[in-house]
């Protein structure tokens, strides 16, 4: 089927273009009978917003959601939930000069050949503003998780070489909303925040790493063939705009360890490690997931850039538009939101698993 | 749908557990008229196969393919490809003693969370011996990729911390097969076997890294929201057992790199460097597809662990089977069949595209 | 998967309860580069609108399409379409009296019944209103269509007891359009008209029989087994509000028939006949593709009728709401938009079916 | 998807051609923990075989049943049930005529159409010999609907004109299988038992009816827009082999009907009626789900018919192979078959319709 849904049960359905009508999307799956908090979904689709943090772009999106269906008297009715967010402050003619050129980094070139035709503007759908239907079908899928015990917390482990060592289990996720780096390590707020702005005068864009963290997961999610559990939080993963890599438990580091330093022993009172992160043959193993996530430098960046437009010529482009020096501050709320779609729709289909 | 099945116009669906009948699958989707060559097939088999290189099992399993519909006269008819292959040399009284235990870093304790049930013998359907069918389903899929110019090369790239560092444009993949390691790095053949060499003789078992090259990639394949080419490559790689982590490009290495150092110039004469690994926004752009594979360490080693029986009881297991001290040299043509399923699905797709 | 999309490759999801926001929905799959034609999406959209027959509700909807997403300078991008029509004129009050009666023929209790919770309001999702969605959706696979010279065409057959005996190849299809009752047969028009409203003066409601035409279809459509196109048109058919049955070919006529009566004697210059209704084992033959679908009865009636309320104590429902005598003549647009979707599929589909 | 596969949770994906290896299927998505009992399920395969009844053709296929997985010491596993049926008997010579001509009323010049290859020998895949694995995997699914409390009952209801005129609850279904025509109207086994020998004898064949009751269905099952519990059984029914129409409910009698007849009178003790066929709005009503299938005359006859060969060439057919001159005695474990297979599929999806 076409590419714009994830999901088996529980399925997100996304649609929109940057500086079209809106961007939106469509919630089929969602149990019948939850009492949904739309204030909240409007909460988490506020942090994922340009502006949202003051290291990011000077765009000011209002990003007011629109709830079409599915939902009456505040209550899902089993029916699909259609939302819709409308574009604003799209500065079309911003674009103009991108027409004709290719930007690096960017998916200009492979949008045109693989479709023949291209919306320019602002990148099209290949927007990182599509992630906004992401969050709000995420936000919907936490509620039904909430009544489930499932919560959700990502934050920002690393910015190009400024890396948080604290373990997760001692950090304190409500942090991570204070700051406008997005990290639950207080220790690293300061040198993460100065990389950036420095980065940033320098015309410059920089990497970093979400580190997620699920805790409450029953025993027993997870389809463990093809749809194994971190396969389908990996897909969703690098399904994001700019992600480049993704690991569970001790990911690449377990390349270099041997099986009696990397497996868990298992006790009476639960395993003793969780070097697995939380995941064993693709189901869920009741320990806390935990994986990673790697994002690159944002492609757009002020300084010129060798390029072709689309006779094939060589130009240099001087960067157009606004975007962020580091994507990662504002991609937190989009791996939580990736996170719990899938989650959410393991558990639904794990209510099918036995007799 | 259920979590057995991979594609979506090339769907393969596997079936068959370690120690029952026997393994097998069925394509559905692969395209009619295509003049199939068998023994090629049984040729990719017979590399995945216990005893296929020296630094693995000694078991014999003979894994002889049996197609059972969808060729006639040696071409495909556009009808399911079903095959089987028969277990042979299953002695599960080995693993009578695992009946009431669980290992640890394996399935067993999560399967039975999941199902409530479970066949122990040698993992059930949680055994790598499942990979068996994937690599025949990858196999066909190769034979309709060949036809459109792609091809896909694997190799072992890290055993612990033995790490190739060749330039993957440097090596001659036909010299993977030549080594029972399975790289193509000629430096790198003598200390990763001697590093597996030990580890067997600690009992113990050692990570790895496969990498893979894709070259031939028409421009334009991958669908670029959701199923993105290398979500789709990334999910179908950790759907494999014992994958841990999963990069496309530079990866995790551009999380510390400046947008100016990472992105990639386009010239009238194609991209001037490949750190994007050959996916722009989710699609095919040309260059070749690199990506990189993390594998922990076996789960199985002789030493003595920690677990508990099904009662919850506290118990030391001695391990029991037959198992590889090292996972990698056996999984390189899992790796090059799942990345065959999924180009040809997406080489299939993009016929839909456009008008 | 949910059941609010249809399609495999092109693929319409709809949301939108009666009187919610609005009805909308979200066409994937749509090949790029199609130059749309808004206006005459619209104008089929105004076929199935009340009022738009006189035989019809007096409820004035102006059922304005409002497109999303997916199209950019009247050119398909080949992302998601996304549309919503707003509801208007939605006297939710009329429908109080039935918050807590079920009526009879309706699905009030069984949705309550699945779902636990209810949308009372116009019937909620289970409004016919839904199927202005399928209406776009299906005007949108239309003009794809129209670019392989495949044409459909409905209309109405029979009202009640009177019936149409025109051979299809006779009729004129245009006609359909001029007359309240949609039919296109001269003949018929007037004791169609007649039947209607004898039953409207009495209170009470008709069933009816559309009969579909396909011209121009290519050989080769259809997935022979569980997708065969005429099980896909059925399908499609029997999801309409208030169908009751499907016939392909000569259907039910078959029964009494003999072999050598009912085969199509195979000519050089194609079928000397065209019993079988241009579809042999569940693939196009290139011959028309002519089926019939049977409509109950309006169940919603003037007359008082038993039923129970939500306490499952009886009462006499007296009707509210504003209801159509006959719903053939409006679902003739929905029969056309639903076989548009299930043809465009299946087009769509056949790119990949060889090599 | 491609087209062998149906169900959307209990999954059946079908292999095979008529002439192959086997015929044979996988069933994922059944729910582990289920006692499955093989042997009802080979019972139920030996319905459907040839020979089985005496009105059938005088092949012998022995169609033995082997299971290659899903099952451990007799519970299913959660994993898929894949399992095969040796083709025998299979005398490919008796096709070698048919290379190069095609039949009228089978598929064979669509198939060749569609794909551009052939299997002639018996029809290939298009053979009703495919039906062997759907009759396997309705077995399993009825297994698991005993557990429900679901009953699925069919049997022929017309045979040409000969009608039965018995109301379904007034028949005991077990007198199907007592008699060679598989009627359980005891007064029609003589007249259809007559006309199918004279037709026979005519050397040529005949069309019929087939009428499905299930008893004890939850209210509830259903998707209700696109896959509303009849439009899955009007699909699953028109995909079987020479099916051409399918009525719920009353079906095409409704449309002379008026709704203040057609209505199913609503009482605190269920309805008073079940015009409806147990489904209202796509839902299941806690009514016997009532249904109707209609099959036309098998194509292969013994008479001369005019037809092409592969060159386009005029030419006259006298059949060859051996068929029976009525489908519908063999149909019966069929239409059963299909029918349990969306029950199944529709009583797990439900399990997520709420909170």
């Amino acid at each position: 089927m076409p590419g714009n849904s994830i999901g088996q049960l529980f399925r997100l359905t996304t649609f929109g273009e940057s500086h079209g009508a809106g961007i939106g999307g469509v919630v089929d799956g969602c149990p019948a009978g939850l009492r949904i908090d739309l204030e909240a979904v409007q909460h988490e689709l506020d942090r994922r917003r340009p502006g949202s943090t003051t290291l990011g772009t000077a765009r000011k999106e209002p990003d007011r959601l629109e709830v079409l269906s599915g939902v009456y008297e505040g209550i899902t009715m089993g029916t699909p939930i259609a939302f819709v967010i409308r574009n604003a402050d799209a500065r079309s003619r911003d674009y103009d000069a991108l027409k004709e050129v290719y930007r690096p980094g960017h998916a200009d070139k492979t949008w045109e050949d693989k479709y023949g035709v291209r919306d320019h503007r602002g990148g099209g759908r290949s927007s990182a503003r599509e992630t906004a239907a992401r969050v709000v079908g995420g936000a919907i899928a936490r509620q039904v998780l909430n009544g489930s015990g499932v919560q959700v917390h990502a934050h920002v482990s690393q910015v190009g070489a400024v890396r948080s060592n604290v373990r997760l289990a001692e950090l304190d996720f409500a942090m991570t909303w204070s700051n406008a780096v997005r990290t639950a390590d207080p220790a690293a707020v300061r040198p993460m925040t100065e990389l950036i702005e420095e980065v940033r005068a320098d015309g410059d864009s920089i990497g970093g790493r979400i580190t997620c963290s699920i805790t409450g997961v029953p025993a027993g999610l997870g389809d463990p063939v093809f749809d194994k559990l971190h396969a389908d939080l990996g897909k969703a993963m690098l399904s994001i705009n700019a992600v480049k890599g993704f690991a569970i438990g001790n990911g690449f580091d377990s390349i270099a360890m041997r099986g009696s330093e990397n497996n868990d022993a298992i006790t009476p009172a639960g395993n003793s490690t969780n070097r697995a992160g939380g995941i064993q043959g693709g189901i869920s193993n009741g320990e806390d997931i935990i994986f990673e996530v790697a994002f690159k430098p944002v492609s757009t960046i002020a300084k010129a850039q060798e390029t072709v437009d689309r006779a094939g010529k060589a130009v240099v482009l001087e960067a157009a538009g606004r975007h962020d020096p580091c994507v990662v501050p504002r991609a937190v709320p989009i791996v939580e939101a990736m996170a719990c779609l899938v989650l959410v729709d393991h558990l639904l289909r794990q209510r099918t698993a036995r007799l």
